[in-house]
């Protein structure tokens, strides 16, 4: 790896995350100091507990009003259609609505720009992409959680969630990593002793991070401090499993990755513009904007996309060998039998068409294919109801977007709620349908026992293949 | 198994689930319901978002404020010193303090009977009274959310969180069995399928409550929907991982449940004896009544007291036999590594006593005892911190007690709080120092691999051990 690809990685993590949001934050915190103030003044020592009538009347916090909670969308950043002094000049000349498209257009095109370039560099970089976008998604929830709970002042409330997310991934990526490369990195002694005991050390990390929260628990702020507790451990749980199914997905073969994506993002656009031309029948309460045109048109144009797509890359090693096989220089490997041609009887309605040109009604094709289709029917089903749940928490806490970081669209959270069930789809997917047990995984953890029991092992085995005919009795 | 122990089961989880507080409920339907009707009338659609400045500005619902949570533990079940017409009588007649110390006393022996009861019974008795305890638990504290977030009227809020519960259940004990028995039940055509796809049944099963939930949003429901929804999530996260996780340590062997459950119930009650007679020192702001001198005393205890019953238990199949090797007739088993006696040289300061004795500096004594210091130590250094987690959750949301199922106690979870951390260290232990790979397992692994890979096994293997010199080359 040369310098040029570690310099423009960073150049595009400085550009995402560009807009910590850092002023608001101060501003925030100026308007509420007094407020708190106020409040965490006086009775400091708490009384011990007699009468259950009297329970923790002492206790002067209050859960967020609607008052308050209206305010958010001016605290947090929101999307706008600016994109600087020059170019807004040229916009303001054009009505609202096309405005609008025009600079969403402009960011899709440079967002699947973006996109196509880092997957180009490979899976490497795509994973450090998955992990950038985890990050900012993280910060952008947080955020929201911190504003509705007015946690500003919450004592460690910001370093525990984040300490949170590091212990986490910490635990997934390394139970990742141990899978795919345990043989590899046991031989060095260090990462040895961190693979035999990843659990232990990740539980003692998480026991940490308990502990401290307990001890940072304050009179005053229990409500809020639990309530950003639980509002932690959602986040967690939507986000750093999500993105440690899609890393997985990444490993499995690039292709695992790349055509659900983009399916989903196949599936936004395309509801998106045919809702904007034939849009009338309104979908769901939750989101005004979505049709059912859309959501029709949207599904169907991802079936023809997702098809499409697969047949383009079913043949590249590039994109389908598994990363554990994927040979940098030749680009080779064994094809996944996902991508082996079958040949597939065409059913009744349609065998008639083959009939009618007198030829076998048979196709060649890889199951891969068929997959695509499943695919874009979760993608384009159920998918945009990822999106339904991120309009009605967005509505629950009162605010228009998670963020402000891609103009025309709002924080990265606003694009990548569609996503939210995809990844662990595939992943289950993969492992109930494709993923075939690894021989050779399997004989490494034999060589890991003790010797008597590898050669209880090899006695049954070879009693069981004997006994079958497959070796020849002795 | 005779229709007794089922009947027996029965009335017991009959006793438990006793006080579901239906009444209550309905008491708190009719106090809520005016309000919500005056709520949740009138604007009934929603309109698209055009400025930001407007958003969701017809929702019109309030988080709980703080004259809500008050009065909370006058709605909830609390739990009460009162045992009936006749004992009350006779109670009246004590100091109140005294008083709570008879009743408390009592239920505490009742509890650590009925206990002892059903561990007589075997593992799979003590497995559903895991089960019963967690579905009691989670009822707990749905209850307590609904509550709060004034869940009443919530739209199928209840049956959904019950429906994440079956789910998440579903998927975490069919992964426990699948581990443990899927040679057995893959025989079955019904239960091989069940196994085949367990994890898209899961999944599916978990996308099916999605989506309800999504359905089911409601306007003027939505921030409360999320909250709930939250709500569940963290309560499933708490309760069902980790009763999932202990009913893996009882098939690890009855004795790695009995142990570290009752180095907690004995941390709780020496800690509490200790604390009354000698308490002085306040530990904790968050609990007021818990003193240092209970902390340590409980420690000390309980590390004397793990070491005792570690003793006890420790030569017996019944208890240490892991539940796959357990064979009911005979209760024999080759005993796991940590029950066989090691011969450990005793360390420097505690020498000079053997030789002035004229003895050899060494013990004997089975690895398990000095197992059961660790967990002595985890359970009266840690688990404490379940019980100020939950402490701080209970002032959190103003309430005195999690439910009123113990007289004396309160509800199960107040019991069961600092239960919390210790199933999870138990499981990660055992993992990371205790449980072997079973070679047996591995040896039905391979016999699933078509032949092909079988002989490449094979093959492998025999070069291995050739190569060593663990068998004779042909």
């Amino acid at each position: 790896m040369d310098m040029n690809k570690y310099e423009l990685t960073f150049f595009c993590v400085a550009v995402l995350l560009r807009r910590q949001g850092v002023s608001n934050v101060g501003a925030l915190q100026m308007s509420n100091s007094p407020e708190l103030r106020h409040r965490g003044g006086g009775d400091a020592d708490a009384v011990p507990i007699q009468d259950p009538k009297q329970v923790v009347s002492s206790d002067d916090e209050e859960m967020p009003t609607e008052e308050k909670l209206e305010g958010l969308s001016k605290i947090l950043p929101q999307s706008t259609d600016r994109l600087g002094s020059v170019l807004d000049s040229w916009l303001e000349s054009l009505p609202d609505r096309w405005r609008n498209w025009i600079v969403r257009g402009i960011f899709t095109i440079f967002m699947i720009g973006f996109f196509s370039f880092v997957v180009n560099r490979g899976a490497f970089w795509l994973m450090v992409l998955v992990l950038v976008i985890q990050l900012k998604c993280f910060n952008e929830i947080i955020g929201i959680g911190l504003v509705v709970y007015r946690g500003f002042d919450l004592p460690w409330f910001r370093t525990l969630s984040w300490y949170f997310l590091f212990t986490s991934n910490y635990f997934f990526f390394g139970e990742g990593l141990i899978d795919y490369w345990s043989i590899v990195l046991r031989k060095d002694e260090f990462l040895g002793f961190m693979i035999t005991y990843h659990r232990l050390i990740s539980f003692t990390l998480y026991i940490g991070g308990f502990v401290w929260f307990v001890l940072s628990l304050r009179k005053g702020f229990y409500m809020r401090q639990f309530s950003l507790f639980a509002w932690t451990h959602v986040s967690l749980l939507l986000i750093v499993t999500q993105s440690f199914m899609i890393v997985q997905n990444i490993l499995q073969g690039l292709i695992w990755f790349l055509v659900p994506v983009s399916m989903i993002i196949c599936c936004d656009i395309m509801s998106y513009v045919f809702g904007f031309f034939f849009g009338k029948t309104p979908l769901i309460k939750l989101s005004p904007k979505k049709t059912w045109e859309g959501f029709i048109g949207g599904a169907f144009s991802t079936v023809v996309f997702g098809l499409l797509l697969s047949y383009a890359l079913v043949r590249n090693p590039f994109f389908i060998c598994p990363i554990e096989n994927y040979n940098e220089a030749g680009q080779n490997c064994t094809f996944p039998l996902a991508f082996v041609d079958v040949d597939y009887t065409v059913p009744r309605p349609f065998s008639a068409f083959y009939k009618a040109l007198k030829r076998e009604p048979v196709v060649h094709l890889p199951p891969f294919i068929l997959h695509s289709v499943i695919m874009a029917l979760f993608a384009s089903i159920i998918g945009p109801f990822g999106g339904f749940f991120a309009s009605g928490f967005k509505r629950a806490f009162k605010i228009k977007d998670f963020g402000d970081i891609i103009p025309g669209h709002g924080g990265l959270m606003d694009r990548f709620d569609c996503q939210l069930l995809m990844g662990t789809f595939m992943n289950i997917y993969i492992q109930t349908f494709i993923r075939v047990p690894n021989w050779n995984r399997l004989v490494q953890q034999i060589l890991w026992l003790p010797v008597d029991d590898q050669l209880n092992i090899y006695t049954h085995l070879k009693d069981q293949l004997e006994r079958s005919g497959v070796i020849a009795a002795v």
